[in-house]
């Protein structure tokens, strides 16, 4: 059995705070404890708070180049200047949609930039600058208060082609392989598997996200039960390459 | 708490079947029970059996254009053959891949058409007509056999652009609103959600894949607590329309 649980109570995270210290106080005060073995995924969100990684849009002046884009989609050119900065390309930029490669490798739209959750008007967040880093900090900072051996998924929401929605995706992965390689094994029937490489950190994030919402002040889930490869492992092994990616 | 239960030992589902008959005894056997709001996941693989949604390549006969594709591609012109007669239009024919529009709308690698987890050599499986259908059924079935109203998920495997694995998604639904649509709630500041809706279903399918594996013989997931939307929805609107899809 796999479970999933919420942790609360964490309120609103500032910049300079020890993520991993306000996780462990929160996990304790719900008296639950981590195991060895644990999954915990972390919202982007609070991550980029305490980083620093918010911007005042009071605070840009719009490029030429922010302003043409800006008026293409229909976006305040401010946000666009901050998006623009964290883009290497833009993949596609449509029916207001601005979808694009972030410096850290990632498509996704806006380059990550969001407004929701922020207390402040007019102040958006941007990704960390490595969310396997951001992950791999609390999982030490985990290891070092509890004692116990987790891996850490940092996750944000994307949006994907062909279907309608979004889902939580994992952004940032720390002590844990991000795939499961099927390749060669058999299925069963005795046939090798040809092609299935399942993106669980992927699909743990997505499960987090089922006990997150989006409004409910929970910005951390703590999943038990998944046996996951312990291995180095980092969310750049979730990034197509450029070059073999159909969709590019 | 939301948890996850792989349901066990429901051995080589046949043309024919009752899959919740199936379903309903393999939980007893377990000794669990279903309770109304729970949701059930089941893999199209066995679904596509039980419905007799397989074919012997041996019996195909490649037309013209399957032979062309089947150059292009470097597969099997007699798996082409069959992946054409699921296809509505070709998506991307590149480096070996052919990433389709199923008749039913779905955009996937080969139309859905897969080798795995079939007894016989040779033999593939197509998905079900009406995944839709295949979910409602279930969930009539589960209703009449135990009097509980729960959701039924029919989950595929589908890669996706820009990143590496593949993840669940939902090809079918039966009892509950597969998206959740946070437009016009509220932030935990009290800011307007503008844009977010969630593809719960797909995210509920990837939940239930961590406990599916792909070779375990898990065919079926049961997902307690978490709280959904109790409707129709159908998988179809999951899918995003041609005309408003940026990358089709």
């Amino acid at each position: 059995m796999i479970t999933i649980v919420g942790i609360q109570g964490m309120g609103n995270v500032r910049a300079g705070d020890n993520v991993g210290d306000l996780i462990v106080k929160a996990v304790r005060a719900q008296e639950l404890t981590f195991r060895s073995g644990d999954i915990l995924v972390v919202t982007q969100k609070i991550l980029s708070k305490a980083e620093q990684r918010i911007v005042d849009l009071k605070s840009v002046q719009p490029s030429e180049r922010a302003l043409r884009v800006a008026e293409e989609t229909g976006k305040d050119p401010r946000l666009v200047e901050v998006i623009l900065t964290e883009t290497s390309r833009v993949v596609r930029m449509k029916d207001g949609h601005l979808i694009v490669e972030t410096w850290q490798g990632f498509v996704c739209a806006n380059a990550g930039v969001d407004k929701s959750n922020v207390p402040e008007d007019e102040t958006v967040t941007l990704l960390p600058v490595n969310p396997d880093d951001s992950a791999n900090r609390i999982r030490e900072r985990v290891k070092e208060l509890t004692g116990s051996d987790i891996a850490v998924i940092v996750s944000d929401t994307f949006g994907r082609p062909w279907r309608i929605g979004q889902m939580n995706v994992a952004i940032g992965v720390s002590g844990m392989k991000p795939i499961r390689d099927y390749r060669g094994s058999y299925d069963m029937f005795g046939h090798q598997l040809r092609v299935t490489m399942m993106a669980v950190a992927d699909e743990l994030a997505s499960a987090a996200e089922l006990a997150m919402g989006k409004s409910d002040g929970i910005p951390a889930v703590l999943i038990r039960g998944y046996i996951y490869e312990k291995a180095d492992g980092w969310a750049k092994d979730l990034i197509m390459p450029a070059d073999s990616d159909l969709f590019r």
